[in-house]
């Protein structure tokens, strides 16, 4: 994962627009280092994980040959180093405690396209101390909302659903036992690739074995997405009644969604979808998953829901939270693929070329330059003696939008020639009103 | 290194107005990953370097137990990533290539106050393919200046030198060998600590055994700092004549202290200063260093020069540059500890409190936050039932500088009670009036 500076910077535009929106709504950064004592790492993951972690050492380390796993190790999320700093920092922090973060996370896996040994996340979580309103769940769709609609890579879907409507729903079916659900819902996943009717006769095939039914009504369930708030909110008061944790779920989502309308998010943006699980052993509420609509194939784009207890590991203080996760790097490489990832914008916005070798030529484009400078324009100037054609190829492959040309007479009259290398214009005006021309053009 | 929330926000404003500058003066971003084959990394450095080296390895590898250095090391600086990278996408790079970079880099030191593991470095460089304008040497000292003119952390001084003035004037003492060179400037390093007079005896006494007249003159070269840019001027001047290298070195001098006026560089941010020379064995022209007028003791902020070539051990291209680079990280600390960190403002500009538990108090609130939001203004709603004084003390807790209340009479007038929390002042305004009151007061 190494970008050119064009894709870099693209890359830049979308880590900015999600911190700016996570500031908005009020979320306070972290970083944590990017080491973690191996024992805090591995407390929580089993074999699989552990095969994924990157270990330290320095030389002198490496010299003792110990047989011992190293005692430093690299992060492979982001919530275990949360988990770890709310438990260390708690007595400082306020509660409920917003915090974001956005730092890149390791995992030593071969190196394949699609798979990153090192890639970004962009994680939010509210935590609260003892206990979290519902009501947080709510905000967590308008933060998506706004992040997804600035970066602009077209229509999508936050995929809402509860843990709790689904595991009461399951209970109705008779279904209470997590393990098979588990493996109820790794079926239903498959319903895009293999088809409803197959995956419905697996269901009703050994080991499952659940009668045609208990199979429709489940296949009707997680078939089910909503078209409108009406229809969403329909929908749930229709579960309503089979019980009381399946209850809990649909009171849940429905507080949700009547605060997403008071949040103006407009009702095409959101849609109940029953399947949504997100694994069964760590979210215990709101899940989330966010599509485009136009690359289904893509998956999931932003995901994460409501936790009992975030550091139980580390603390004995109970800390609940909801929050979400944007795995930026995987996300931009398939933007790319897909063509919504714009690189034609350089953050230099003009090149000041020079066009005689004299200190008179250099001082005028000096001064010129930092007068644009002042006035926000990010200038960079040509201090190479080169023919004028290669500097404007120059400017041409460093995808600089404008070229500033102060020649012998522009510099008599304080003028300046302003070429705008997209629509190929040019004007020549008063150095002093470059700036306001360039942000009109 | 993990900071709590209010001094993370501190550090980020600073990343951010490095970063604001650097891409002012036309510098584009790149990132590289924070592994390099061990055998790129240590390509240059010596036994020193490799003792401070982090190597990782994934649970596989460990269990190999090779007796083979790790294949993949961390990057313990911004410079040999440049390197690697330059030589590795030079073809897709448009030259002269300036590049800022702004990460993370690892050193296997015992951690201790001043020394970390990890930290920020931000760098900028200018590679020229085959030459590169000593008119860049003049560009970086207005890069410093307005970074640290931006930070506001008090007076500095740009130290300026050139390793051909430094050269040259060794030479007219002939004292022509690098070693010994090295060795007298290694003891003219600690007049601050032991005195010019002090270190004077030194260079007279074995196995310096300077001549007298030598030893004064020497003294008197390294004790200039220049007062102002024609004290600078006529210094340079006066050095002349003495060989070629000397000639050069002043000439190149000349030419970027004139270029700093263009910039309207004020003359008292840079000074001459024939003491600098930031190790022998890498810069080549130009070194620049700067301190903070008022903490001497910090020593220097930012530093760098220009080098005659980045990339020998990784491509046959001659790419000369000039860069400089801040280590952030320790300057925050120090920062901190002198009491320069301003720490009182958090990145959330208001908090919405909700005093009643009905869904139209809620409703409001969120209408309220969302339409801020729109207009630009950091708001977290408080969305736990509280009591208002609990919420007030939350919002201090967090340095949030604003709370908004919307109580029943507020909602029925679409007014909103903003309290600036730093003044203790409120007002009871219509909520549309809300954005533009808080952004005046």
């Amino acid at each position: 994962m190494e970008l050119l500076p064009a894709d870099q910077m693209a890359f830049q535009r979308m880590l900015d627009t999600i911190r700016r929106n996570y500031e908005r709504f009020g979320f306070s950064p972290i970083e944590t280092p990017v080491f973690e004592l191996t024992e805090t790492l591995l407390t929580k993951s089993g074999g699989e994980t552990e095969r994924q972690v990157y270990f330290v050492q320095s030389t002198g380390n490496l010299e003792k040959k110990s047989d011992a796993l190293p005692e430093l190790a690299m992060r492979f999320d982001l919530t275990v180093p949360l988990a770890r700093y709310v438990a260390e920092h708690e007595r400082e922090l306020a509660f409920p405690f917003r915090r974001y973060q956005m730092q890149r996370v390791y995992r030593g896996e071969r190196a394949q396209r699609g798979r990153f040994r090192e890639f970004y996340q962009c994680d939010i979580d509210v935590i609260g101390k003892d206990a979290l309103s519902v009501r947080y769940d709510a905000e967590i769709p308008a933060v998506i909302y706004a992040i997804f609609n600035d970066l602009a890579i077209g229509p999508f879907t936050i995929q809402l659903n509860n843990r709790k409507i689904l595991k009461g729903f399951f209970e109705s079916l008779a279904l209470a036992e997590g393990s098979q659900q588990e493996l109820i819902l790794r079926e239903i996943d498959k319903i895009d690739k293999r088809g409803a009717d197959a995956v419905k006769e697996t269901l009703l095939a050994d080991p499952f074995n659940l009668d045609a039914s208990k199979a429709e009504e489940l296949m009707r369930f997680v078939g089910f997405r909503s078209s409108s708030t009406a229809d969403a909110l329909n929908a749930l008061e229709a579960l309503k009644g089979r019980n009381e944790t399946l209850d809990e779920g649909v009171n849940e989502m429905t507080s949700v969604i009547n605060a997403l309308t008071a949040m103006n998010i407009p009702q095409d943006a959101f849609a109940l979808n029953f399947s949504i699980a997100r694994g069964l052993d760590y979210y215990t509420g709101t899940v989330y998953e966010t599509t485009l609509n136009d690359y289904p194939q893509i998956g999931s784009i932003c995901s994460g829901g409501r936790y009992e207890n975030l550091a139980s590991h580390y603390t004995k203080s109970k800390l609940p939270g909801v929050g979400i996760s944007i795995g930026l790097t995987r996300l931009f490489f398939q933007l790319k693929d897909a063509g919504l990832i714009s690189t034609e914008e350089s953050t230099t916005q003009v090149l000041v070329v020079t066009m005689e070798d004299s200190e008179d030529a250099l001082e005028a484009a000096l001064q010129f330059a930092t007068s644009l400078r002042q006035s926000g324009i990010n200038t960079e100037v040509m201090l190479e003696n080169a023919k004028l054609a290669k500097q404007f190829k120059y400017a041409d492959k460093a995808r600089i939008g404008w070229v500033a040309v102060i020649g012998e007479d522009e510099r008599t009259n304080n003028q300046v020639t302003l070429k705008n290398l997209s629509t190929q214009q040019q004007v020549t005006i008063n150095q002093a009103d470059a700036a306001t021309h360039m942000h009109q053009h």
